[in-house]
């Protein structure tokens, strides 16, 4: 079949909208018709060609919603009209790891995920004869596409694609890693680096969470009033304070009859690795955690004092929120259908297929959160 | 009173044996006759001048065993004949750390035991009217100690000095990190690097806690007889391994379906921080965890890439193996009692307090495990 698509030709150049073959699905696999996808930074940092392991030409698009058009031979948990979330990090509920109960990196498809190809090896995509790459094994900016059926979670069918296209990426990542990675528990203090619409979503996870003190820290004020409106209840702009960040923000957490400050948990949401480093030292003694979220660029690194863990800080990263797709995510949607947490404030612009490089340049800008493409 | 002591008048130099005058007990505090003291790398690292927060002249020693002596007012918990391990590591059980739950770090007398003092901000050691330093708020280089109630645990009056007296710091340490802070599970596969006097206690913790693969790391191959004696399952020596030491760890540990290599738990017992990072590193992709025990020399850091981290690896530290001293303490003295953990073999040299520089040479010249001082 034939499907309009936005084509990464190549790095480091705008997307181009076209028409391109599809293959149906072969055994195991599920066709879907995406309905909305969002634009994250994880597509702005393989077009932009920063992305070491990127591959051209390839269909972007990681964060999206839709409806299983077609199922392959043996597939057993989806039909036809089922509503989807496609999902970049697959749950096999098989491998070593969905069986560890101690990570959501199901392994069963990695290899030939991060070459851009199905899990038999192949690409469903092509134009003009020459395959073009899956990309995260979901390919969003296609408005039909095909993923394995272990690669989507089955979701409320009430709930709008424009909005929970963004659990397929963002908010799960920013809910989960309190939830998940962090265990946040109530009563917490935490600090939020980077204000973006992953840092947002740990916000409105920490209001969840029932944490108490929800420092937001962003170089731009303007994202003062975006934290409060989902939880934060201290921002800080590190321009702003005089002298070192660290030791403000471990003044500012100061509690108990010892007063020794630092947070309980905090999070990068920035991918600056010394952003990564304050986030680290600014947690608490004894049992502060830092999680990295933010994905740094090639090459770089994080360092620190050892002697920060030894007197007790933890030091950990999260993907997808450390959720388990199939079995998280239908729950985050239900979550925003009851009304527990807050989405549609955060998708600032809609936008046609035709219009998907403007997403990009309001990214960019700094004028979006999210912009969505509804198909 | 007077005591004989091992004084460490300057940095650099060796410890000198006199008489130094001692005061009693005041309002909280215990007059310790010490029975035996282990020499630790820690004596050794302050005794060097390494340590940028080394004070001078200091009464050294932190890891001995004796009785109670007498005892000032309002103490409760100890009275006179009571058998006690130092700690240097206090467990007051009502400050903010000792209530979370979270953490060993009792906070309730840090700041003088830093500076070289009693909890009331002064000294019971003087010689000829020039007050001495206590040190980790021990000082078990002296035959007579005063301790705060709170930084001694009372142990079995059965146990034997000149082997309990380890567990005041290398047995807890090790063991401690095990179960304490990494929380190994029956059938982990572990890593341990470094084989002297805490890697070895770390393996026996490992074999405690039911590890499937307990590999040990030293680039001294007759650590390997004194690893298996503790229950290591397998050797390495990374001069002998050709090529990188991390991708033949992440080999050796391959397991599971998915042939994804790395280890559950590492341990750094070096203080060397590219070993850290190779810790770090050897750990399983998901779930791995490292912990750095070692203590780094001053200014050097440790480092890695965020995706070693966002990949699921957890690096952490510890402390006196995350142990609260009153309460552990005493159980790993019953363990030992009862044959469930090894110490005696461990204990290589015994040693008069005249002979306690011999100590420090066996420790450089890597002859020892532990050498032992009896009073």
């Amino acid at each position: 079949m034939k499907t309009r698509a936005a084509v990464a030709v190549q790095a480091g150049k705008p997307l181009e909208i076209m028409e391109v073959d599809l293959e149906g699905p072969r055994a195991g696999e599920v066709l879907v018709e995406v309905k909305a996808t969002g634009i994250c930074h994880t597509d702005e940092f393989t077009l932009s060609g920063a992305d070491p392991e990127g591959l051209f030409p390839a269909i972007l698009g990681h964060e999206g919603a839709g409806v299983v058009v077609d199922v392959g031979p043996g597939v057993t948990s989806l039909k036809k009209g089922d509503h989807v979330i496609p999902l970049y990090t697959p749950e096999c509920r098989e491998c070593p790891s969905c069986l560890s109960r101690k990570t959501n990196l199901c392994t069963a498809i990695r290899s030939t995920q991060g070459q851009g190809m199905m899990p038999d090896g192949t690409s469903r995509f092509s134009l003009n004869g020459e395959k073009l790459h899956h990309y995260m094994g979901c390919s969003t900016f296609s408005n039909f596409t095909v993923l394995p059926e272990i690669a989507l979670a089955k979701v409320n069918p009430d709930a709008p694609f424009d909005k929970i296209c963004y659990i397929g990426c963002g908010v799960t990542t920013g809910i989960g890693a309190v939830i998940n990675t962090a265990k946040v528990e109530e009563g917490s203090t935490a600090i939020v680096f980077g204000l973006g619409g992953i840092g947002l979503n740990v916000i409105q996870g920490l209001r969840l969470a029932g944490a108490d003190m929800i420092i937001g820290v962003d170089l731009n004020n303007s994202k003062k009033e975006w934290g409060e409106r989902f939880g934060m209840t201290h921002f800080v702009n590190p321009k702003e304070v005089g002298g070192d960040l660290v030791p403000y923000l471990v003044d500012l957490t100061k509690r108990g009859a010892d007063q020794i400050g630092g947070a309980d948990y905090t999070f990068d949401c920035t991918g600056n690795t010394t952003v990564m480093r304050q986030a680290l030292e600014s947690a608490h003694r004894g049992w502060g955690e830092s999680i990295i979220i933010g994905v740094a660029g090639a090459g770089q690194e994080i360092s620190t004092r050892p002697f920060q863990l030894v007197t007790g800080r933890t030091w950990k990263g999260t993907a997808f929120g450390g959720a388990r797709g199939r079995t998280d995510v239908p729950k985050i949607v239900d979550w925003y259908m009851d009304g527990k947490i807050d989405i549609d404030p955060m998708i600032t612009h809609t936008l046609k297929l035709d219009e998907i490089n403007k997403g990009f340049d309001l990214m960019h800008a700094g004028e979006s959160i999210r912009s969505v493409v509804v198909y």
